[in-house]
């Protein structure tokens, strides 16, 4: 096993996020300590009897005190009231970043807190699940996946590089773009995606005509595919869609202009039109599978993952 | 293995459902007979080399000639043409379905050619996967899902339940209601998925501030699940558009007011609508999972079926 890259890393928040990383810092050996703390009682004993680090705080302030890394890993929302927490106890030379789905929004929440001395360079891995808490995180989560830095002005290339490893150690490959793009581009390919499918789940779920047997009896046919994202945890994105707000509203215009086109070639039974363009989107998965972002099996691979055996 | 339900088994179209359907016959003795035919050369070749049948042919009429069941497995534009041309080989007695994914207009089209004596009984069975052609369908592909028929005013209840015996030996359990409530059903359930995720795709394939390279690389945070419903087959989705235009421009009418609600929570701040909403939505999910219609395991299993070894 390599070196050890940090002598103390603090986890604030020991949910999806942070209990896979607990997980993958022990499974590569990336600190000589793992301090982990949670707001929840609850949450923070179930860390303590899985064992996913070497010490455990009720108080933050306790675990980032010596941490050379600390990583936040809250709803967005929580991120300015953690900041303001944790700041005093933060040692100089320390690297404070976080794994929010927003950048711009917890940017302006933290970075105000953050002492002189201490290297604030906020991050988001693209990976995750749609179950929460201590007990979902594993510790490949992170494998083949893409982990977003949107450094600050000044930030201290070598802090970066030093996190850019971690994750790197972690399984990740490695971006960096300012914070308003990244919120742009997760916009689309994860916000939207997450409210699209929250919708339709909650239409369905409205239906008069429709028993709710019947939605879940012939689910297969497509509907469940969205359930799956609907399961995501409610305070996360509801923080999600507080903070990322402009970028989310034009992504819906946009989406809701198209729904629009599509609605009237279907009501004039204008059928090129929806071959041409049923016909252009097979293409993007094409791709997804190509740069190895999807598994190349039908159906996500149920079928071999329902019947490993085979 | 148990005794063949029917001599001749006449398979009107061969992608990925009449695939899956002639492996599922031989895996089980459904026939003693085989009979398999498609418009295109390309699939029937296909067809014949994976030795799908007994017999090949280029002629619908020849395959059905004799045949104790005829499965018309087209795309459900296609229906009336293909039932006029069969119609009159059809023996006196045989059982005629089809597989479509719109039901109403199915048999609008097919049922004015069936000649007195044969017993149309049109079907869909909720199976599918994104990919099609003779190579996509497999043996299981219809395990644990539910096959809808519909039969009309006055069929033979011993046809009706001959077919339901085909149908249950296959692995499927079996309902049966009307047409147009069928229609009204799989609009919400797999009708609107479709398009929604056909369109979301196409959106974000749209966009100038974000490239195609980022959504393709940061997709696995929710994007790439809709790019698989959105890569099925254009031809059988642009059919399906068209033949149940009402109930899809009723669910899409639905969804977009739905979503509209939404957008002006998030625009005004609502938090606690987000979280009401975002929170109900959990529970569809795990009554899908409960009544066995999807996996239970976070990601679909995409990560044990990528390391199915571990």
């Amino acid at each position: 096993m390599a070196e050890p890259l940090f002598d103390r890393i603090a986890l604030v928040g020991i949910g999806l996020i942070g209990s896979s990383l607990a997980r993958v810092i022990r499974r590569e050996g990336l600190a000589k300590h793992v301090a982990i703390s949670s707001r929840s009682e609850t949450t923070l004993k179930r860390a303590e009897s899985l064992a996913l680090g070497d010490s455990f705080h009720a108080d933050a302030r306790d675990a980032v005190r010596d941490a050379d890394l600390v990583i936040v890993s809250v709803p967005v929302g929580a991120s300015g009231a953690v900041a303001a927490e944790l700041a005093p106890a933060l040692k100089p030379g320390a690297i404070l970043t976080d794994v929010g789905s927003t950048k711009a929004s917890v940017i302006a929440q933290m970075a105000p807190h953050v002492p002189a001395g201490v290297h604030f360079i906020p991050g988001h891995p693209i990976a995750g699940t749609e179950h929460s808490g201590p007990d979902a995180g594993f510790a490949e989560l992170f494998e083949n996946r893409w982990c977003i830095l949107t450094p600050l002005p000044g930030s201290d290339p070598e802090a970066v590089e030093k996190l850019a490893a971690f994750w790197r150690r972690a399984g990740s490959n490695i971006d960096t773009m300012d914070p308003q793009h990244h919120d742009k581009v997760l916009a689309i390919v994860s916000h939207l995606p997450h409210i699209i499918a929250y919708n339709i789940v909650g239409t369905a779920d409205d239906l008069e005509a429709v028993t709710k047997s019947e939605v879940i009896k012939y689910s297969a046919s497509g509907f469940r595919d969205f359930t799956r994202l609907a399961a995501s945890d409610p305070t996360m994105w509801r923080d999600v869609c507080l903070h990322n707000k402009d970028a989310i509203l034009e992504m819906l215009a946009r989406f809701s202009e198209d729904l629009a086109f599509l609605q009237r070639a279907i009501r004039w039974g204008e059928g090129d039109k929806l071959f041409e363009m049923f016909t252009r989107t097979r293409a993007v998965r094409r791709s997804i599978i190509e740069a190895g972002q999807e598994i190349d099996a039908p159906d996500f691979g149920r079928h071999v993952a329902a019947h490993p055996e085979k």
